[in-house]
């Protein structure tokens, strides 16, 4: 039942076939090289729409994956809409019984590695009525075989019985939509796999504004920045998860990262090398300690040479604690002012709901619909 | 694409089979004429929710479906709540295009019946924020396959390509649990074809009690008030319908109204009889005049006897026209002061709102989603 909202999934490992551009992967991906450049010359024409599930606690796949290119976009200058998508956890009630909880845990994630409230704009999906009123207009605009056409949406009724996926989940690609659109959000990062969500976003864009648009156009057709972050596995060699138990969270102190990383799976090669495609595990622990390290990570291998998986464990494990350091101190800083942490939220909560107010407005407005 | 949210309608004309209770139709009746005694004992306990969608001008066949009954309810004490369903309308062009006109014509013609807003609340759902933000936890209780199963979807995915079904249409009963709901109506006038709409609403409700709930229910499982209203046809033999040009509008002037009497069908045999099973065209024009005198339309027919056709519907027209008079002339007085229907609209909105923002508190509260 659960789905991600966390649009920002890395690339496919290397060692996949390259896949086909019938998604449109080459296309975003040469769209991306010059919206890049965009941003640096003129940071200010971009809002970006992003966000997480609070499902627990952020672990370094998320950092790498998406965390860190968002601060770098935010310290550009872009502006920056984070939504906790509460009401796609809510069937989890393992989850819903602690929301609370894991939306304090993901603001102070947030503000531990660099997101800047004064700049960033954090709020919760379910605090925000005139958001989530923009679900019916879109509703409108696509058709039941749209919804059941999203990857997504398939992948869940494939691997559930038909008659339990939720209606909410059915209809997720419309509140994706409503989610970009409310704040008017031109730039979404994404991985590859999301590409078809941002598609039916920019299609009820375009149908809301050739339908209802006098003029100009309501919606902008946000633009895809697709990922280029490398792949982290699990300590176990599976996808980084903090449910499978091999993911080191941000918040973990620096006993359990070496725990975890001493517990990780290697190979028999005593030779470390940087070969993603060949041999995955250590390759990726190679590739962690050199984005901790911010090196090139076939010479972090090559530095460690013979030395076999101790002393990579030992690199990656100094690397990482070294890196995360400060962001602990921040995190554990902030876990003792838990009424600022309320008040971010319920500042980034007020703002988001002046922003949808306006945006429903206008949506009004065009519908003829203002009494 | 619409389907009514006018969920009185009438119940089927007694020539018809007499149904199963397999939707529940004869516990219904029971339960109304129960209902029906609580209402004059103690009229306070009970909210109704119903509305319309505002696709055009009122008729008689509203008016002795649903509308009288209302305003009997309303006179009786009970709390009315009345939806201008404006979502339902948005994917028929005709009538988005001149939705303001429309939703301001259906307050002239509730004014005009004695719908009293000092006592009623009217008010438009696209601008009851609060109130949409509920499809998202409703949503969450139904399965895909629920949705499919209600009626009104069936039959809308029966009669289109299913392509063609929007994503608004078929989530349209949890549309109409949250219109019901968002003001913890505990009453639904409906026809019995409206029985499985109904009975979803009160799967939601006693689904978000089970789930939710702390001891206290936070929504009501709403009743159905069975209608008891005898089916009118239009003047050309089949359901009266506005689009089909065989309805008597409310706003109809006089000339009109005698115009399209006097083309209505009837038979070749002059001597009048009330006799709905075996003579529908001449018997539902007897029922009309009978509703208009408040006679029994068996009388009515025995008066007019061997005076055939022409004497039928000079007594319907003179029957009609007397009736509907005092309620013209409220509506052309009303029509002039379009300033006050405004207000009325907007005092109905804003009660609407802080009724679904008190409800809507609650719901974040009993979901642990306050911030």
């Amino acid at each position: 039942m659960n789905t991600s909202l966390d649009v920002e999934q890395p690339v496919r490992p290397a060692r996949l076939p390259p896949p086909s551009d019938l998604l449109g992967v080459s296309t975003a991906q040469r769209r991306t090289a010059s919206l890049e450049e965009s941003i640096r010359r003129d940071p200010g024409r971009f809002r970006v729409l992003t966000g997480d599930r609070p499902t627990g606690l952020l672990h370094l796949g998320h950092y790498f994956g998406t965390l860190h290119n968002r601060v770098r976009l935010q310290n550009l200058g872009v502006e920056m809409f984070l939504v906790i998508a509460d009401y796609q956890v809510l069937t989890d009630r393992d989850v819903a019984d602690h929301l609370t909880e894991h939306v304090e845990g993901l603001i102070l994630d947030y503000l531990a590695i660099g997101i800047d409230p004064g700049r960033s704009t954090i709020f919760a999906h379910s605090a925000i009525p005139a958001l989530n009123q923009l679900l019916l207009p879109f509703l409108s605009l696509v058709s039941v075989a749209e919804l059941s056409r999203n990857p997504t949406v398939k992948d869940e009724i494939a691997h559930s019985r038909q008659s339990s996926v939720s209606g909410l989940m059915f209809t997720y690609p419309a509140h994706q939509a409503a989610d970009i659109l409310f704040c008017k959000a031109n730039l979404v990062p994404v991985g590859q796999d999301q590409l078809p969500h941002l598609e039916l976003t920019r299609t009820i864009a375009r149908r809301f504004n050739d339908r209802y648009g006098t003029g100009a156009a309501v919606f902008p057709e946000p633009d895809a920045l697709l990922s280029t972050a490398p792949l982290l596995l699990g300590t176990d060699g599976t996808k980084m998860s903090k449910s499978r138990g091999n993911a080191i969270a941000l918040a973990a102190s620096a006993d359990e990262t070496a725990k975890l990383i001493r517990g990780a799976k290697t190979d028999a090669d005593r030779h470390i090398t940087y070969d993603p495609a060949t041999r995955a595990e250590v390759s990726s622990l190679v590739l962690l300690a050199a984005l901790c390290l911010n090196r090139d990570p076939r010479l972090v291998a090559e530095d460690i040479g013979a030395g076999g998986a101790a002393a990579l464990k030992r690199t990656v494990t100094e690397a990482v604690n070294e890196y995360l350091a400060p962001i602990r101190k921040r995190r554990a800083r902030y876990a003792q002012e838990r009424a600022y942490i309320q008040q971010v939220l319920r500042d980034g909560i007020e703002r988001a709901n002046t922003v949808a107010e306006t945006t429903l407005k206008e949506v009004r407005t065009a519908m003829n619909a203002l009494y």
